[in-house]
């Protein structure tokens, strides 16, 4: 039986978790794909760091160098993460003719062109299943299951963190309650800034958009919104509207024109996506052949991260046995020339609340504003009334520009009795 | 470029399917795979209906030898169902050199063993996506996405036929009404017996078992059980209870002890799988990697189902531009010997609905049989009290054997009090 050697560079939580894997695995996987994987080295800076497992002094080293120049590794896993030395050291191996796997998803949204080129130019493979959604396999569907497709549609929760956070908004925390409950939970890092903001669905986004429309998409294309500045009692209303609050990242495609956006929306009670709760991710595409598919999993955490690497492993090592190289090409950029909408042209209904003081007349003036900027109400309520302090007035409306909208609120906020900023979030059909 | 030719064995609503669909996306696959596709043949016995497409005359043949002779044909598609003569233009094909797609589950249930056994000794690719779930890629995740897992558990919707039905009878249809629903929208055969009974879906069952498992799984493997005994008033109870009712098939292992059934069943409303309606499929699986998994979409359907065996034409394409074949082996059984758990061993908690005469003690009665087969009841509720004719007790036990509440049902049916046959419902966790 063939056997195949590979390094690890970066032996964090996630290098530790294929070792766990395949050592708990590995004859099951041995006997399917008729493969031996053995792992020759791994490279970390800090050694001395307990992660877990037994490993074989002999397999660690400081120098991830002695892993790249190794002439019987065959596939170098990158695992440390961030833009540099990981990219240096991807392409290294690319050119000394090794594949890759790497789960940076960062590293990909930032400087996957030049990546995707140097794998080409050195006709090596690369593959990267777990930077988008861990154990879900979506980079393998919409490459191969899902080949025969136009992709017009795509809607992803695709950072766990946000969404268990949003799920225990629902049950009533503020946000930084639940910030600090996913912290506890090891669901958030401690910096959580990447998460919640948004950025991190964003790198994420690049590379799905950049496979289901075959366009080079960049980090500048993506309009991101993050969750920061939502209130449970938002999602209260919302629920009560018939809607949940998810942090979804969309790709869409009209006619030529190109959408991404990262950003918290209300979606159907009855919609697919609005059942995903705590820190699954889910992602829903749209074929024009398959029509809708849901796939729905864990998107992050070690084993579920590990098994999407070890999947890019054995196919890489089924490439190999078969003296295959770019069996699928590293990535296809069809269209060079996409046009991306601006966020300002964008239609949408969209849930307005805004905190106004119990006047007379104050309904009237909002009406008015929103009139006046072609937006129409399609239901309003307001809940309490109280005299002293302000009242949320909750609001759906028909269709609009995102312009039209921003500007309306402008005007709202600048009215006497309205107090704070009025929130708005677009509706996701 | 390379062009590869393909031929189809059965030219019916999916084989014009995939001429349609390879002709409206060609250019998109071409330039995504790097290789064309060319159907060089197709034949069908009948070659005066219609398909809805166009396709050049010398395409056609009423002979399939036609095609499983042409040395150009390189990927014979079989997709004229049934045992015989598919089984035999199969074995042919592989015979002959050529790789094989098929969509035939109810071949591969019956004689799955005889075929990748041809094709083995033939080193020669059998594909079958489109055989279970149309356009969900299951076979492709399970074979390849969870190649380093362990899988112990998978429960799915795998009859789009069933699903719809139910989801009408949860609208308040009979289970008749609802049948003929299905089938003025062309959900439904003329002859449903396959689909209503969970033949179809024990047929797919197989696969997916055989799969997950690597055993060489049979049909009798399978404990099968139809949803036309279902009324409305079990779906509505279920509500109440929490559950919605589903026919699932269920691949489980434990402890080297695997159990195989297709059967209604109550599930929890808030399981992912509790929310797929209509014709909709979906999977649930658990990997020892992965955690859980759902994968849900169409299931049938032409295009679809097409889009299935483009994808996986295209994955042999690829194979035979690199020279590869067996690239993935048709089908692993490593383990020949498995122990299926006869079904009256399991053990569940059911929803029982008894039609009793409301007279004084028939509860108590009731309750003494349960008790006396070690049965105990977890909630009980009795509606409406009427003298006359009699009324559902429904009730949801804790955990019993089939094998008793089959015995404590018998019993339980023969108190004068009781009319008619009590329904009982499994409960899947």
């Amino acid at each position: 039986m063939k056997k195949i050697y590979i390094g690890i560079i970066g032996f964090g939580n996630i290098g530790a978790g294929v070792v766990k894997l395949l050592k708990k695995n590995f004859s099951l996987i041995k006997e399917r794909a008729g493969i031996e994987i053995r792992i020759k080295k791994a490279a970390d800076i800090d050694l001395k760091k307990s992660r877990g497992i037994k490993i074989d002094k002999n397999v660690l080293t400081k120098d991830a160098h002695e892993i790249i120049d190794d002439p019987q590794i065959k596939i170098v896993v990158e695992l440390i993460g961030g833009i540099h030395p990981a990219k240096e050291y991807i392409i290294s191996s690319l050119e000394k003719g090794k594949a890759v796997v790497t789960a940076n998803k960062a590293l990909l949204a930032e400087k996957g062109r030049e990546i995707f080129k140097a794998a080409s130019q050195n006709n090596q493979d690369i593959y990267f299943e777990a930077s988008v959604c861990g154990g879900i396999p979506i980079i393998k569907t919409i490459r191969e299951a899902m080949i025969a497709n136009r992709i017009n549609y795509m809607a992803g929760i695709i950072n766990g963190t946000a969404n268990y956070i949003l799920s225990r908004m629902e049950e009533g925390l503020t946000f930084k309650q639940a910030l600090i409950d996913a912290q506890k939970k090891g669901v958030a890092e401690r910096n959580p800034y990447l998460d919640i903001e948004g950025i991190d669905a964003a790198h994420k986004l690049v590379i799905l958009g950049s496979l289901i429309f075959d366009i080079p998409l960049t980090l500048k294309d993506i309009y991101n919104e993050g969750i920061s500045s939502l209130t449970p009692l938002d999602l209260k209303f919302a629920k009560e509207f018939g809607y949940a609050v998810k942090l979804l990242a969309v790709a869409k495609e009209t006619n030529g024109n190109f959408q991404f956006r990262v950003q918290p929306s209300l979606i159907d009670i009855e919609h697919p996506l609005a059942t995903v709760k705590d820190e699954y991710n889910a992602v829903y595409i749209q074929g024009d052949a398959t029509g809708k598919l849901l796939f729905y999993g864990k998107g992050a955490g070690q084993i579920p991260t590990a098994s999407a690497v070890l999947s890019d492993i054995v196919d890489i090592a089924r490439n190999l046995q078969s003296k295959t190289q770019m069996r699928i090409p590293p990535i296809t950029y069809l269209r060079n020339c996409y046009k991306v909408m601006p966020l300002e042209q964008l239609k949408s209904s969209y849930y307005l609340r805004i905190m106004a003081v119990d006047k007379p007349g104050v309904l009237a003036k909002v009406s008015n504003i929103l009139g006046e900027h072609n937006i129409s109400i399609a239901s309003v309520f307001q809940k309490e009334r109280n005299k002293a302090e302000a009242v949320p007035i909750v609001m759906m409306t028909h269709e609009a520009k995102e312009k039209d909208i921003r500007e309306a609120i402008k005007n709202i906020d600048k009215l006497p009795a309205v107090k704070g900023n009025t929130v708005r979030i677009r509706v996701e059909e």
